[in-house]
């Protein structure tokens, strides 16, 4: 159904993106255009030629008509100008006249022009001429993803309480406030799973600390909090303190685990805890240390973590910041023109994450001295591979919950991700929509948006649409930054329509997870534009805000303020379901074709495809308490058969066209 | 029809937004709290209340679900959740169990928090309570919009050329630019009429001075243009450079016409030209003094201005910037913490636009010394009547074009406004084509967007369909920032397209400012939300994104990439026109209700209501060639008449329903 050619420029550094050996070709199809001494791949494209792909990133499904950089970045804004996000993703799928998949193995920046700078050209350029092609042709877009996927290997099997709700919030500073927030859930009988800590449980900011202050007795809270069946799920980031009283600290540095400047010494940087040092995590022995370094935290109870600021996110280097406030001192008494004046705020802006810093940091790579700069879109992989290596060994017996803000692909084998520090937009609950299938392209399957919007002040409105489709992210988490308004479900005057809605998606958990499993399994994807399942019809082929996810259910979330509701294509007869809470929901047959349908903020709604049925249970206050004997389905067939898959089994579920289940 | 209740508090500023008497009332309408001392207004809305109105500001027709603050703002990055934008304009009006307008007639920062902290509850809240509330009743929308609009007085007039297409640049440096730009569009038979000099035209950052060495013999090169049809429109800064040599600045000084400090020396800020001192426009013989100045190049035959970076934007002042750099050079060897390096930054950010700068700033108003802050959204609309009293002296047979970035209410009776420093970005088309209304509504009836965005780059895909809203703007302008890609309209591969679109523009032309033309004359709005005209059809009242222009078009543009059209609806039948190019289109009627309509980018789409006409005329070159003899009619009725306003006069023209005109 696909076949995949290998093409190798130069001298590429192994990435481990790939999980499968494939001979090398010579010769790159005819329609790619290859020139600049291997550094510039070109291709006509046609006036109606889609292009998908690129995972984590701004804009359409569509990527056409953009110029984007695979290039981890620590960089919250994300307007729809921006070129790379925290993930890089170098994998598109053009779908025109040809149909074929190109995955740029190559862990530098790779720049994809897609229609950017000529309207009808795609243009992939790397910095260097030393990375590996993979063409994936095929007959169909699932071929391509199915070959490119089976070429990266297995994506990361989240556990089952990880599709449960989770809130969180930098910070919640003390036990007492996090169990306030687990009982605003509770006593407002709101189903909940998890709760964050983000980075002021530390001591310090310390990784692998907890405040002996603010978290007394962090064994037995963790204890407490599962015997309520939360999970407490602590933040990573990569930056280790300097501090010469910190064991990390030492350790690192007296076995030589940090990256090096050019002359061998510690790379130092300032993030959160003021100066750190980075674990070398593509030293081998580094990373197995750091990996090893989770199990204080295993060890009391945890079984979740999410790494963070593994960009490497910097804020400034002495080097750099030393150089900047000397220029600023020195601007003291000028009459300074605009571009002084620019200039001055370009140096202290400049000061994070910059390539100065980035070309300064070294690696030592099985004994080889290698500068950051050629392998950074793997220091957050490899950070979380060390994680999930570790965990094999610590925690045999459990499946842990693992994701990162950094990636690229192959950390899929690993982990989840989510898709960074976004904002209390509309527009980014549009682009969390949109992301969903160009992630799963790219292996990446376990993965959200953070609901209502990490930077900025959510709306009651906004949190609530965007609830609508929050109810299908397998990474379902509510996160907001310091500073904002408070957004946990429970403090809003609505809190009955929240609760209701949080209802819908214990429904429908088991349902998910079973597709995510199987998504995982066939080596697919989740969600799915619509231009995926109705190739052909050019109005789903261009839908932009409407997903399949896993075989039978279609979604269309409202993402304007004041909407009475929104416009949906129907690329088939449908049965659409407005759901009120778990058990509450009517049935509509509707036409193929364009529909307006109103959606008041009280509803989740969704649409049923022909012949297809939903598997939805009662709801529960945890994923603990889901009761699978509750399964029923919604059913938009004359019953059928159902595979349900769980984190223990795999089991078929007859159903009749009532929806009730049979043996 | 309508209304108004003066009701005032404390001792306000006289800001001459209000060109009425109104006696005063002593009670407010029962409906509306006001607590506080006079500070907080509140009103408890409907579930279905809408509100619309506030000029210039982010987000929908609909401002309901956001927090917005009237205070010019220069800030370009108008991302959904910003509060203010360059112009004040603290009106709105309440459509729902009650339906009245408020106008809160002052001149600090004026909170609209509609439904932002409470979903259900608009609280208005000025600074201290010394203001002018009008709350205008009427029976319909319309009327409150009249009610206001004749109390504040009639709109200014642009001239008939300035609805011509006009081209911009930051900057074109040299008269060979300017030129070459012209020539780019005329060799293409694109029409324009306008092109802009931006700060780069003068020499060194001064106002009314032209660089000799790249504009030579400018009053020739002025001449040259007009007999290509071409007007040039040079800027006009707010701040005035400190410098000796300088005529502009030394008058100034000496006869103590600019703002001053806390002792009564000159305030000092840097702008682009370094260190300015700022005219005091609330100082009557100022004001004078500096609209004068105006004459230096409306005697080299300008006829049109654009009054720039008058909030006034500040870089920073010498005090702050002292103590800015002071404290970043004490940072020097400092092991940062987060929260110091946070504050380098913000140190840095910070400096621009400083509230602590606002209120070292003083103004002679009539003798009193009156803090900037107490006035500050009067300073842009002041420089702005400054240089229209002025045109009235020194160019008393000329229609002078007018137009500014900062604004407050009652400056729309001296001139238009563009929205400011856009960005290149979808999601502001959306935004120009939401913003049209509501600054209607406040008076400003010769506005728009720059076209394509101002900041960031623009593919050619969102230059086309930009366009085809931008055919509507009033003022419609193609303008860029330094450093972006080149965005004027001959340089794209599919120039044609773009020639056609802008032809259909100049086909336009009659209708579109006889319709402005007759907004100005009726206090009436040019363009209605759907929500104005079709009361109590809630799906055109919760249209965001459709709009009548005058009183027999309706547009609906595509604002999304890589779309096939869109979603349109149609309150009422209607018929279709596809203009492909001033002379080339198609019609279809259209039945009411809701139509996915294809559109692609070579293509404007209108509809015409029922029973109604729309007049086009062969597209010319330019305006001055643009033939009135050439009019015809696209019709949706049987034949009629059209009352069609020009420069000069009003006349009736009779067409048959083939859509001839007869005498």
């Amino acid at each position: 159904m696909y076949n995949i050619k290998k093409y190798i420029c130069g001298s590429p550094f192994e990435t481990n993106a790939v999980a499968e050996n494939i001979a090398v070709s010579d010769k790159l199809p005819c329609y790619i255009n290859i020139s600049e001494n291997d550094r510039v791949i070109t291709y006509a494209m046609g006036k109606e030629d889609k292009v998908y792909g690129l995972g984590e990133a701004v804009r359409g499904i569509n990527k056409r008509g953009w110029i984007y950089e695979t290039y981890c970045s620590d960089d919250p804004m994300h307007t729809e100008t921006k070129r790379s996000l925290y993930g890089a993703h170098p994998f598109i799928i053009v779908d025109g006249e040809k149909l074929f998949g190109l995955f740029v193995d190559y862990p530098d920046k790779v720049t994809f022009d897609i229609g950017y700078s000529d309207i009808d050209t795609l243009t992939v350029t790397v910095k260097s001429a030393d990375c590996c092609l993979y063409i994936i042709e095929g007959e169909a877009l699932t071929d391509i993803v199915k070959g490119f996927r089976r070429l990266i290997g297995k994506s990361y099997v989240a556990p089952y309480w990880a599709f449960g709700f989770q809130q969180s919030r930098w910070s919640y500073y003390t036990s007492k406030d996090v169990q306030s927030v687990i009982d605003g859930y509770r006593t407002n009988g709101m189903p909940i799973d998890a709760v964050y800590l983000d980075i002021d449980y530390m001591d310090g900011f310390r990784d692998f600390t907890v405040s002996d202050e603010r978290f007394p007795n962090f064994k037995e809270f963790v204890r407490s909090a599962k015997s309520q069946h939360i999970h407490l799920v602590p933040i990573i980031d990569a930056g280790v303190k300097c501090d010469d009283s910190y064991s990390v600290y030492t350790e690192g540095r007296d076995n030589g685990y940090f990256c090096k400047d050019k002359d061998g010494n510690d790379f130092i940087a300032a993030v959160w805890p003021g100066k750190v040092c980075f674990p070398d995590f593509l030293n081998a022995e580094a990373a197995r240390w750091f990996g090893m370094k989770y199990k204080t935290l295993t060890d009391m109870g945890i079984d979740g973590f999410w790494n963070d600021m593994n960009e490497p996110a910097i804020f400034y280097s002495e080097r750099q910041l030393d150089k900047a406030i000397g220029k600023i001192a020195a601007y003291r008494g000028k009459n300074l023109g605009v571009y002084d004046y620019f200039g001055l705020k370009d140096t202290v802006l400049g000061l994070s994450n910059s390539a100065g810093d980035y070309s300064s940091m070294y690696h030592n790579v099985n004994g080889e001295i290698v500068c950051h700069d050629r392998v950074h879109n793997l220091y957050g992989f490899n950070m979380t591979k060390a994680a999930a290596d570790a965990f094999v060994e610590i925690a045999p017996d459990r499946n842990i919950l693992l994701f990162s803000r950094a990636s690229y692909i192959g950390m899929h084998r690993y982990s989840g991700i989510w898709t960074g520090d976004n904002q209390s937009w509309w527009s980014h609950i549009k682009l969390n929509l949109q992301m969903l299938p160009s992630l799963n392209m790219c292996g990446f399957l376990y993965t959200g948006a953070d609901l209502s919007g990490f930077g900025d002040n959510a709306t009651e409105e906004l949190a609530l649409r965007w609830l609508a489709l929050g109810i299908f992210n397998p990474l379902m988490r509510n996160h907001s930054a310091l500073g904002t308004k408070d957004q946990e479900y429970f403090r809003y005057k609505n809190k009955d329509i929240f609760g209701n809605l949080l209802k819908v998606r214990y429904a429908l958990i088991p349902f998910l997870y079973s597709e995510y499993r199987r998504a995982i399994e066939d080596d697919d994807l989740m969600f799915r534009p619509l231009a995926f399942v109705y190739r052909g019809d050019k109005l789903a082929e261009a839908c932009e805000d409407q997903l399949i996810v896993g075989d039978s259910v279609m979604i269309a979330p409202v993402y304007e303020p004041n909407a009475l509701g929104r416009y949906v294509y129907l690329p088939e007869n449908m049965m659409m379901v407005r759901f009120k809470s778990d058990r509450e929901y009517e049935c509509e047959s509707m036409a193929k074709g364009h529909h307006f349908v109103e959606i008041p903020t009280c509803e989740a709604v969704i649409f049923i495809r022909e012949g297809k049925a939903l598997p939805i249970v009662k709801a529960a206050a945890n994923t603990d308490e889901i009761d699978l004997n509750t399964i029923s389905f919604i059913t938009n067939n004359d019953g059928g058969e159902y595979v349900l898959i769980t984190e223990a089994d795999k089991r078929t579920i007859k159903y009749r066209s009532t929806g009730e289940v049979y043996v």
